[in-house]
C-alpha cells in the first residue's frame, strides 16, 4: 500500500502526531497548504545548492536521498587510498540542514515520478510536489560489460572507497605473505582504467602510498616496486583539460612511477588482470574510472536522454512541457556556450542548483523569470600525488607545487562543515610531516575470509 | 599445499627475494637461525605489549593478526554511536611496529598449532616458533542461542561498530518516514542486553545521541522520546564494580532516561524485539553485550579450558607441559590473589604481555625466571553519557564529573598514536561544544536497500 506522505491530506500530517514532538518545540509556521511544496531528489552538490538557495523562500522543501550523508566526492579517492577517513569527507544531511527551518529530510530510494499527479513515488510512500528538482547524479558505466563491475569496481560511494581501500591494502598484505614471485608481482600491480581526473588522482595516490607511506611497513616486499598502470582509450590524460596541462600531468605521473598507456583499450577484465588487445597485464587490483552514466531520472520522467542517460532539458533546466520539473547536475544534459554538453563536475551542479533555487523563488512570488542558465567556468583542478597538481582557470594555468597548494586550499574551503575542514587539514598536515597515512584500515570482508 | 614460511629452511627465506627489497635498504642482522623465533598470535593489548616488551631482545618476532589494525576496544561503543570515526580508535599494526626492527607482521587467520613440531598452522602457510604467545582474545557468546547473533549483534570489531551505527541511525530514519505510530515507537526503542561496562556505556551513548545530538535533526519525530532499555540478568549494573558505584551508575542511567532492568532474563529475541519471560519489548534495535567466549586457542593447543573457553595456564602463564607456549589476555584463565579468574580487560592483557616478554627475554639469555605473574589492579572506569562516569581505584572511588574527566584523560592517554590522540580530542571537544557528532554516517547495506 502506498501511504500518502502528504502536507495536505489530513492537515500538516508530516508534523503529526504532535504528541511526539514535545510541547512548544515546533516552530510557528503557516499552514503548508498555502506554501509551495518543493521536492529535491538527491543531496549532492546540485540538490544541496538548490535547498540552501531556497532557505528564505516561503516554500516547504523535502530533500530526499538514499543515503543519510552528503559526500564531498572530489576527495573520495583519498579515502580509497587511506589518506582520509570516511567521516572527513561525508557530512550528515540532517546536520547540514539542521538550522534551515523550511526543509525536512527523507532517507528513501526513488522508484518513479507521476508527472500528471505531481507525485514522487517511493517503495511505501509517495510525496506531492509543486516544484520538483531532480539531482540524482550518476553512477559508474561499464558500457555493456556489467560483468566487469565485480572485478574492476568504481568509486562513487563511501562504501566503494572503503572497499577499494581494503582491496589495495590487502594486495600488499598478500604480496608479503606469498612465496610465489609471480603472484607477488601480480599482487603488487594496480591497473586504473580511465585517465580522467579520478583515474589520474587515484593512480597518483596509489603510487604515493606504495612509494612512501607503506615503504617501511613491510619486511619481505619492497612496496616501492609496485607497478601502477593507467589505461586510457583516448590520446591523452585529463582529456577535459588543455593539452599543455595534460602534458604536465603525464610528466608528473612519470615522476611518480605511474605508467600511462594512452590509446589503449581494455578488451577483457577478470580476477587475474586485464587484457589490452593481445597484451595481458596481471594485476590483482583493477579499478574502474572510465566513465559514468546518469541515474535513471530520464526514465522516471519519460524524458529524452542522451547516450550517457542524461535527461535533455531546456535552457531554464526544466523538463520540456513541465516547467515545474527541473533536472540538474550529472543527471542533466545541458549545452555550454561552446555547444558541448557541460561536464559532470561539482561547479556545474552547484551553479545549476543555485539557478533553479532563484527561479523557483521568483515563481512562488509570482514573478516570471526569463534568464536562461549560463555556466561560468571556474577552471579545472587535479592533484598528482604529494606535491604536484595541475590547474586550469582559463586566465591562469598552473602545474606542480603552486597548483597543489591551490588544490588543497580550494578543496578544504569547499568541504562542508568546520569540523571536517579542521580534521582534514590536520590529517594532511600529519601525513605531510610523517609520510604516514592515518586511515590504513582494512575493514569489511571479502566473503571468504 | 602448506608452504613453509620459515626463517631456517632456505636461509632467511622471509626476507627473500632480495631483488624486491631495494639494494642496501635491509638492516644488517645476524642469521636468524642463531636467534630465537617468537610468534605472537593476536595484536590486541596483550599481543602488542608482548611484542613491544621484546623490542630489545635478540629474537625474531612474527606477530600475526587476522586484521591489519590494532583496535582500542574500550572506545568501540563510541564508533557505534557516531561519536568517533573508526580510524580514530584503530591503528595499523605495521605502522605501530614500523620502527621495531626485530618484528615482522603477518595478516593471516590461525587454523591450529602443532605443539610437537612447534609450528603455527595457517591456510596456506605454517610458521615455526621457539616461543609462542597466544593472545587471540574473545568474541561474543550467545550461550547456545547462536540464532540471536543476526538480530542482536555484538560489539567486538570495527565492522560490528559501523554495522551497529547503521542500525541505530537507520532506526531514527525509519521512525521519521513511517506513518504508523506503533512502528514508530518500535523503531525508537533500543534494547541493550547486559549491563557490564560495554552495555552501560553503549546505552548511555545511545541516550545522549537521542536526547541531544539528533534532537534537532528530525522534523516529524522527537528523538528525545526514544526508549532505551538495559536488560541484566544479575542483580545490578556493573557487577565487576563495588556496589556503591553500581548504585551511582544506576542513578546516572536514570538521569539519562535509560531503563535499567536488573534480574531480568531475555528468553527470546527476534527482528521485532525481545521477550523477558512473558513481557515483550518491541524494539527494532537489540544489541548484545551479555558476555564473551574466548577464541578457540584452547582447542588449537589441546589445553584444558574453563566454561568461557579460556585455556587454563600455570602461574607463569605457560601451557602445562609446554614452557615455550604462553597464553595471555581474554584467552587465558588466570586466578588473581582473591582466587577469582582475572577479568577480560585491557590492563590484565597488557600486564600479562609485558610479563611474558620479560620472561622470554630472560630465557633467551639463559636465565631461568622464577617469579609468577601477579596482576596489579589499577581500577575500573566506565563512562555514562556526556558528563558522568564512575571510577574505582580501590583507594579512590569517583563518580559523576570528576570520573568523567579522568575517564577521558585515561582513554586518550592510552590511545596508540599521537595523531589518533589529537583527532579524538578534537572530536570530543567539538562534540562537547556543539552537541554534534561528526561520524553520523550510515554506510554499508542491509542487503535489501
Amino acid at each position: 500500500m502506498t501511504s500518502r506522505f502528504d502536507g495536505d491530506a489530513a492537515g500538516d500530517s508530516w508534523r503529526m502526531p504532535r504528541s511526539l514532538e514535545g510541547a512548544g518545540a515546533a516552530p510557528a509556521m503557516p499552514a503548508p497548504s498555502r506554501r509551495a511544496r518543493v521536492v529535491v531528489l538527491g543531496a549532492g552538490f546540485g540538490g544541496l545548492s538548490a535547498v540552501l538557495g531556497l532557505a528564505r523562500a516561503p516554500v516547504d522543501i523535502t530533500v530526499v536521498d538514499r543515503r543519510n550523508y552528503h559526500l564531498f566526492q572530489p576527495l573520495l579517492y583519498q579515502v580509497a587510498t587511506a589518506g582520509l577517513a570516511p567521516s572527513d569527507i561525508a557530512s550528515p544531511i540532517r546536520g547540514i540542514l539542521r538550522r534551515q527551518q523550511n526543509v525536512r529530510v527523507l532517507m528513501a530510494r526513488v522508484r518513479g515520478v507521476d508527472l500528471q499527479q505531481r507525485r514522487v513515488l517511493f517503495d511505501r510512500l509517495s510525496l506531492p510536489y509543486d516544484y520538483l528538482v531532480v539531482a540524482t547524479g550518476s553512477r559508474d558505466a561499464y558500457f555493456g560489460h556489467d560483468d566487469w563491475e565485480d572485478v574492476a569496481p568504481g568509486l562513487k560511494k563511501i562504501d566503494d572507497a572503503t572497499d577499494l581501500r581494503r582491496r589495495i591494502l590487502s594486495a600488499f598484505e598478500r604480496a608479503e605473505s606469498t612465496d610465489d614471485p609471480v603472484e607477488r608481482q601480480r599482487q603488487l600491480s594496480f591497473v586504473v582504467v580511465g585517465a580522467g581526473a579520478t583515474g589520474v588522482e587515484l593512480a597518483g595516490a596509489i603510487a604515493e602510498l606504495a612509494r612512501h607511506a607503506l615503504a617501511r611497513d613491510f619486511r619481505r616486499i619492497d612496496t616501492r616496486s609496485a607497478r601502477i598502470v593507467i589505461v586510457e582509450a583516448g590520446p591523452r590524460a585529463l582529456p577535459a583539460f588543455p593539452e599543455t596541462l595534460s602534458a604536465a600531468a603525464a610528466r608528473s605521473l612519470k615522476v611518480l612511477g605511474v605508467e600511462l598507456r594512452t590509446g589503449a583499450r581494455v578488451t577483457a577484465i577478470d580476477a587475474g588482470g586485464v587484457m589490452l588487445g593481445d597484451e595481458r597485464i596481471a594485476a590483482a587490483t583493477v579499478i574502474w574510472a572510465a566513465g559514468v552514466i546518469a541515474s535513471p531520472a530520464a526514465k522516471w520522467l519519460g524524458a529524452e536522454a542522451d547516450r550517457a542517460g542524461r535527461a535533455i532539458v531546456g535552457p531554464d533546466l526544466s523538463l520540456p512541457g513541465h516547467p515545474e520539473v527541473y533536472v540538474i547536475g550529472d543527471t542533466a544534459h545541458v549545452r555550454g556556450h561552446d555547444d558541448k554538453p557541460l561536464p559532470g563536475i561539482a561547479p556545474v551542479a552547484k551553479q545549476q542548483g543555485r539557478y533553479v533555487a532563484r527561479r523557483i523563488a521568483k515563481l512562488v512570488h509570482g514573478v516570471e523569470p526569463t534568464a536562461a542558465f549560463r555556466y561560468r567556468h571556474l577552471g579545472h583542478l587535479a592533484t598528482l600525488g604529494r606535491r604536484a597538481a595541475v590547474a586550469d582557470f582559463g586566465f591562469l594555468r598552473l602545474s606542480s607545487w603552486p597548483a597543489w597548494w591551490l588544490w588543497g586550499l580550494v578543496h578544504v574551503y569547499f568541504l562542508i562543515g568546520f569540523r571536517n575542514r579542521l580534521v582534514v587539514l590536520l590529517d594532511w598536515f600529519w601525513a605531510y610531516l610523517t609520510f604516514q597515512q592515518g586511515s590504513r584500515l582494512i575493514t569489511g570482508s571479502e566473503g571468504e575470509s
